[in-house]
C-alpha cells in the first residue's frame, strides 16, 4: 500500500503478531507509538530487550524468574511442604494477587494435550515428582478446568498418590459475583454436587 | 508483588499504557514475549525505534510519512485539486484500503472540542486554507460522524465555501452488510433523508 511508510508499517505488523492483537489494534497501538515522546518508546524498546535479557526458569518451580532460585521459591517465610501444581505463570501471579497462598508453585509448562502431541515428557513432570521428598504432606494440583487440565489432574493424582502425599484441587462452583442463571450446566452441577453446609 | 521480577513488570506497565490494553492483557503480552526467541523481541524493539526516528509530518498533507513531501503529496498520478480531510492518519489508511480514492489529503490531527480546549488553532487549519488554490476545485469533508466530526465540518464549510471551491461530505446510511433492524434511529432518519432513486 502507498501510504504506509516502511518503518510504520513494519511496527503494525509486529503488533499483529502478538496474540489477541488483530490488524486494526496493531495499526491503532502503532500509530499511538508514532504519538508517544520518544524517551517513552525507548523505554518501552528497553522494557522489551531487558526482559529476555534478565528472565529465566527457576529450575526448582520453572517460573520465571530474575534469579534462581525464585524469589518464592528462596523465601524462608513460605511453607516448602505445600507445593500448587500450575500450568504456566500467569497461574502463578493470578493466585498470587489473592495474597492467600503460602505454600511454593511447581509450573508444568502446560497440560497434556495428546492431540497436539503434547505429553508428559513435554512437561516438568518428572522435576515435580522429585520434589516430593517425605517432608512435603500436600500438592494442590491447580489446572485448568478444561479438558487437558482434567487429564492431566487425573494424571499427576495417579503418579501422586502412591508417593504418600495429599493431592486436592481447587473447589469448583459458582463464581463469586456471579449469577445462578448465567452459570453453565457443567459449573451448576458440579456446585450442586459439591455443596457444604452453611 | 514479591512475585513479578522488576523487569517483568515493567514490561507489563509498558504494555498496560498502551491504548485498549488492561492490565490482564498487559501481562498476557509480556509472558508471550517472554516465550518468544530473542531475535523477534529485538526485531520488535528494532522496529519500535524505528518508527520514532524515521517517521514525521509531512509538511503538506500532516500525514505521518518518511520523506516529506509524502508519497501520496508526490505521486505525479494523484489529483491534487481533489482534497480530503480527515481527522487522523488511521482514516487516510482507511479510506486507501478502499484503492477508490485518487485524491490528495489533508490530516487535521483531531477534530474541534470546545469542552476539551480543542479549537481551530490546534488544527491543521490554517495550513488547510493555504492549499485552496484557484485549480483545487473539490474539498472532501471525510470527518467522524460523532458531535465534533459534525462541529468541525460545519465550521470547514464555512471557512471553504467563500473560496470558491466545491465543499462535499461522505454519505451517511445503513452500513453495506448492516441490518436495517439493527440499524440505530439516527443512521436510519439519514439514510431515509438521503434516500436516491434506483
Amino acid at each position: 500500500m502507498l501510504y504506509t511508510a516502511d518503518s510504520l508499517h513494519e511496527l503494525i505488523e509486529e503488533f499483529a503478531q502478538l496474540p489477541g492483537i488483530g490488524r486494526k489494534s496493531a495499526q491503532r497501538l502503532a500509530l499511538y507509538i508514532l504519538k508517544l515522546p520518544k524517551e517513552e518508546v525507548a523505554a518501552m524498546a528497553a522494557a522489551l530487550m531487558n526482559v529476555k535479557e534478565k528472565m529465566r526458569y527457576c529450575t526448582t518451580c520453572w517460573n520465571f524468574t530474575e534469579t534462581d532460585p525464585c524469589p518464592v521459591c528462596s523465601n524462608p517465610k513460605r511453607d516448602a511442604n505445600i507445593i500448587c501444581v500450575v500450568e504456566e505463570p500467569n497461574d502463578v501471579m493470578a493466585i498470587e494477587k489473592t495474597n492467600d497462598y503460602r505454600g511454593h508453585y511447581h509450573v508444568l509448562g502446560g497440560a497434556l494435550a495428546p492431540l497436539e502431541g503434547i505429553g508428559p515428557e513435554d512437561l516438568k513432570v518428572k522435576e515435580l515428582l522429585v520434589r516430593i521428598t517425605p517432608e512435603v504432606h500436600e500438592v494442590i494440583l491447580a489446572l485448568n478446568p478444561n479438558i487437558e487440565g482434567e487429564a492431566t489432574t487425573i494424571y499427576l493424582t495417579r503418579l501422586l498418590k502412591p508417593l504418600g502425599v495429599d493431592v486436592t484441587r481447587l473447589a469448583r462452583g459458582i463464581p463469586i459475583g456471579g449469577d445462578l442463571e448465567f452459570a453453565d450446566e457443567a459449573t451448576l452441577s458440579r456446585a450442586i454436587e459439591g455443596r457444604v453446609a452453611v
